[in-house]
């Protein structure tokens, strides 16, 4: 086994402007390139476009009317109009074959060529025709009505600048111009390798037993790859073969303006990148003293620049947005959205000394106000998660030893496009309540448990915490109303080895699959026990004692029904309608409410209404009724 | 010829929020669709996604270290180390294939599966090797170092609502959970028919005889109904035959959700579109109380849904950004950016009393502060430069009789990705000004001429007027510096006719291109026939009506030049440095003065200092001395 003693140590650790200036040095801009003007729209231009003809390119009517010499109009009223023959018409898109004389006129369309000799026009509403004639009832004078070739856009003047982006009304004057093939800047390629040999490709086979995970942070840097202006190009998984890894980031290397390495948090992986950099191409930096991303590595390679981020898929994103995206931007001419970065106010005190710049994952909500809050998420777990629960990164200075409650801080989002959520939910999993969220705006809800959610909403950061069972609610909350459920032991199929209750959990030896603490439906488990050990005289732990798995106590609701799915165990904690879902057979233990808590501060949080009217409306079109052994139930206290 | 004189009078308007719900009540929306993770980037999730399987998929080790029973470290500490058999090791995706059993210990690799036996892991720089064995120098609890199975995300738990926008982070967690194809919102298509004789496709050949002009509705609000969301189709163009029309239109509906026609300000063609709307489908509303777009139609057709916009281009984009983009938007499942509207402030005050509601485009721009300022532009010129000059859309209430100077106004504008300039500037086109904005930021430039261009300065709105020429600066204003430019008469190359002056003019039958009034170097050309009708002691509009086109006067700088070139004048009204550019002979008739003067209220505006600096550096690196008959000057007054 390679490296895990003897892996690199990042003694030197260089100062984060000095990555972002070497990050800087790269040469990423790949040359310009000529696009369809259909396919323009979000690009830059490469260079200057100077109109190359007039705009009209003719005299042109904008009216719909007579065109006539403008002398010969002089003096004409309603009173006393004058009278010209018509000797044709003009029509838009034909060429004129008539020629207006003194004292004629020809009828003339908007946007029609001016027919030599005329040099105005009377609008159709002061005129009448009259026979081969038509009165004309005002005095227009030479060009009126008309627009003469050039007054739009002039040929020779300059468009466009170069490194204008294109939205929709560029693309309109490239189109005026006659423009269908525009040179704009190229977008930088990126080749992202990700390393570790248990990364397996979303859509492939996941062999869990070997210890297989999907490969997160490819598509998620691809994706920033492109949405900063990139073309992203996925190469094959490396392990942590010197020669495999060698090929394959050559490979990039030869096919792309910069390499990007990325997946795994093996040490050795890393090194072995830090080899072939250091063989293959020219090494600039190991090691920022930033947190996340530490062992970040800069170079270049063969004729491509390289960056090597971290493993863990927020830390990947963190220092791709922080020092990556800039340059790819710049690389792609492209500026950052303004609203990239959103400030707001920490919700929470958060201490912070370690001595290094850090990029703080911070999650978003909004108070009362509608003002954004600020919360600090992912200490460091490495938890996919994350992903969600992040909206950006707050860059917390090396010297800042805390940031207080209430203190202002610029958010730097991990997209322009990341909405904050309208509502900041934590605590009980349950499939009504998933159904419930599914109505609403842009909610977040983050499964923790009753318990630990309870002990959130006291900390003030959530908007509501679900709560189930039996737990101690001393918390300052408004109550939203609730349902309840039906809960018990989840068992295959048929109930073949024929559970009656929580009895036979003690007394057999059967093999359980528990909830973990923080569940309420765990509360109600425990609650259970300590009437059976009442009952029996016995001590609740004695009891517990005496169920197989009963310390084991997984995270999601459904895992205990998974697990007997799979025949791992012979009986599950969970309810009755996880039970139908899966198609397993059930032992009912009991009936638990399910209770909305709102933060006192935010009950008219546009978010928390939107919660309690579908709360409301979920009661009475059937939304609970529809869940195996699920009740709406009503509202216990005041609102 | 149709229609000029039978045109339809839209009569009954109806209230813009009428044609608001009536864009709504059609249906757009397409079916769902699935995407490849690799597309599925700013797409909208079509339905909930729950998590299928845990995440991890197994208890993995989140540290190098040791795999142990964490029961046999208890005690140990650096002083007392508990010394445990090595057992073997395991490695990042690979299949543990030790058992750890007590007093053992199996080295493991972060990432790595839990052996059998253990429950958690010592990391590595608490233990050394010895031998066979490993010193274990801390106390480990059972699950420390360890994440268990669904830690992350579980099996069952709901992982994206419905309705989610997918940035980077949100396709990390769908590769987490192994997902390669989304389930996403339609993008719904868009057909565009352009209507109108007159159009031709940019790329093809224009006959400007004929009337031809390049279709620029049709791109812009094909680049438009993209960023929207939409997928746009682009239809060739129809005429105002009844036959051709319904064919078309009735081919866009069939194989799109909603047609939408533009182009022609034809009112005969919109007549045809009425009539084929009226047959073939069912007209919802025609004319709609708001300028411009007076003549919109809301209609279905067929299965989908019909809007006609107005002609003009800037009519068209304001029409589509207010009506249509919108109902684009909600049948794609994206959000209006939160960018896609500003706020600023009158930059003059505007006058407006027309009884229905104005959509006035505007132009934005920035004070000294910073500040965004907002001035009108194209009052229903139809000009397509205006695409650039307007940079969006002030809806001004129908009871609103004018915007005061200094009034707030949000301003809608025509996509997020539109950049306010960072320099206003108007007055004197000019080939080295064109050069010295390519090196700025993002300049807007009205080549308006020196007069107009002073005359807007003295309004208060333009941060700089560029003025050429002996023209009357008697605006308060400061001096930048410019440069000075040759000009004279452009004639063919090698001056076949012999032109050695300004008396040729007068005195031969020549065929001559002027500038327009507001130019500098026409001012230049009139001291010059002023000059010589002194000499002579005749009046100046003597000599002026002895030239042949002293009155056709091109807005253009180069539009004299290019009348040369292409035959149609003896000789043209501009400057050595075109005559050279495009091969046609010169006689010199001065030295002209260009010079840049700055609003008094912005010479600290960043852009205002950028194009300062801009100028100078231009002096010292041969950008003026780079084109023939051009020098930098000194600056001639204080800054």
């Amino acid at each position: 086994m390679v490296g895990v003693s003897d892996r690199k140590q990042f003694r030197d650790l260089v100062d984060p402007d000095v990555a972002h200036d070497a990050i800087e040095s790269l040469d990423l801009a790949p040359d310009a390139e000529t696009v369809p003007l259909a396919e323009a729209r979000g690009r830059v231009l490469a260079e200057r476009i100077d109109a190359d003809l007039d705009v009209p390119g003719f005299d042109r009517a904008s009216m719909d009317g007579y065109a006539v010499r403008g002398r010969d109009t002089f003096g004409a009223d309603e009173v006393d109009p004058v009278t010209l023959d018509l000797v044709g018409s003009v029509h838009a898109g034909t060429e004129p074959d008539v020629e207006v004389g003194e004292g004629e006129a020809a009828e003339i369309s908007t946007g029609a060529v001016m027919p030599d000799g005329a040099d105005a026009v009377v609008m159709v509403e002061r005129t009448e025709e009259v026979g081969e004639a038509v009165a004309v009832r005002t005095a227009v004078a030479p060009g009126d009505n008309v627009m003469l070739a050039g007054t739009d856009v002039a040929a020779g003047a300059r468009a466009l600048g170069p490194g204008t982006g294109l939205t929709p009304r560029e693309i309109g004057l490239l189109s005026a111009l006659g423009i269908d093939e525009v040179p704009v800047r190229g977008r930088p390629t990126v080749g992202i390798v990700s390393t570790g040999d248990e990364l397996v490709r979303p859509g492939e086979e996941l062999r869990s037993e070997r210890g297989e995970i999907y490969d997160v942070n490819s598509y998620t840097i691809a994706a920033g790859v492109e949405e900063a202006g990139g073309e992203a190009e996925l190469y094959p998984h490396a392990g942590d073969d010197y020669e495999q890894m060698e090929r394959l980031l050559v490979e990039a290397a030869e096919e792309c303006d910069l390499v990007l390495s990325s997946g795994s948090t093996s040490a050795s992986a890393v090194d072995v990148i830090y080899r072939v950099i250091e063989e293959r191409g020219d090494l600039l930096l190991h090691g920022v003293a930033v947190k996340p991303g530490k062992p970040m590595l800069v170079g270049e390679l063969e004729d491509s620049a390289y960056v090597g981020l971290p493993g863990y898929p927020v830390s990947a994103l963190t220092i791709f947005r922080t020092f990556v995206a800039p340059a790819i931007r710049e690389a792609a001419g492209l500026p950052e959205s303004q609203i990239a970065t959103v400030r707001g106010r920490m919700a929470v005190r958060e201490r912070y000394a370690e001595g290094r710049l850090r990029l703080m994952p911070v999650g978003l909500l909004a108070d009362e106000a509608g003002e954004t809050l600020v919360y600090p998420v992912d200490k460091g777990s490495g938890a996919t998660t994350s992903l969600v629960e992040a909206d950006g990164v707050v860059a917390v200075d090396p010297d800042t030893e805390y940031l207080d409650e209430g203190e202002a801080v610029d958010v730097q989002l991990f997209s322009p496009d990341v909405r904050a959520p309208t509502l900041l939910a934590v605590g009980e999993d349950d499939p009504a309540l998933s159904r419930l969220l599914d109505r609403l705006e842009n909610p977040r809800f983050l499964p923790v448990g009753s318990r630990e959610g309870l002990r959130r909403l006291g900390g003030g950061v959530p908007d509501v915490a679900v709560v189930a069972g039996p737990v101690e609610r001393d918390v300052d909350s408004v109550d939203l109303g609730g349902w309840t459920r039906e809960w018990g032991l989840v068992v295959p199929d048929g109930n073949p080895a024929e559970v009656g209750g929580l009895a036979d959990l003690v007394d057999r030896d059967l093999a359980f699959h528990n909830r973990g603490r923080d569940a309420g439906v765990r509360a109600s488990l425990d609650a259970a026990i300590e009437e059976l050990a009442a009952e029996r005289g016995v001590s609740r732990a004695e009891l517990a004692d005496a169920i197989r798995g009963y310390e084991i106590g997984s995270k999601g609701f459904e895992s205990p029904a998974r697990a007997v799915a799979r025949g791992d165990a012979d009986a599950g904690l969970g309810l009755r309608a996880t039970a139908e879902k899966l198609g397993l057979g059930f032992v009912s233990l009991g009936t638990e409410s399910v209770g909305i808590r709102a933060n006192p501060d935010r009950t008219e949080k546009p978010g928390v209404e939107e919660l309690s009217e579908a709360l409301e409306t979920a009661g009475e079109d059937g939304l609970f009724a529809s869940l195996a052994g699920y009740e709406a139930s009503s509202l216990s206290s005041e609102r």
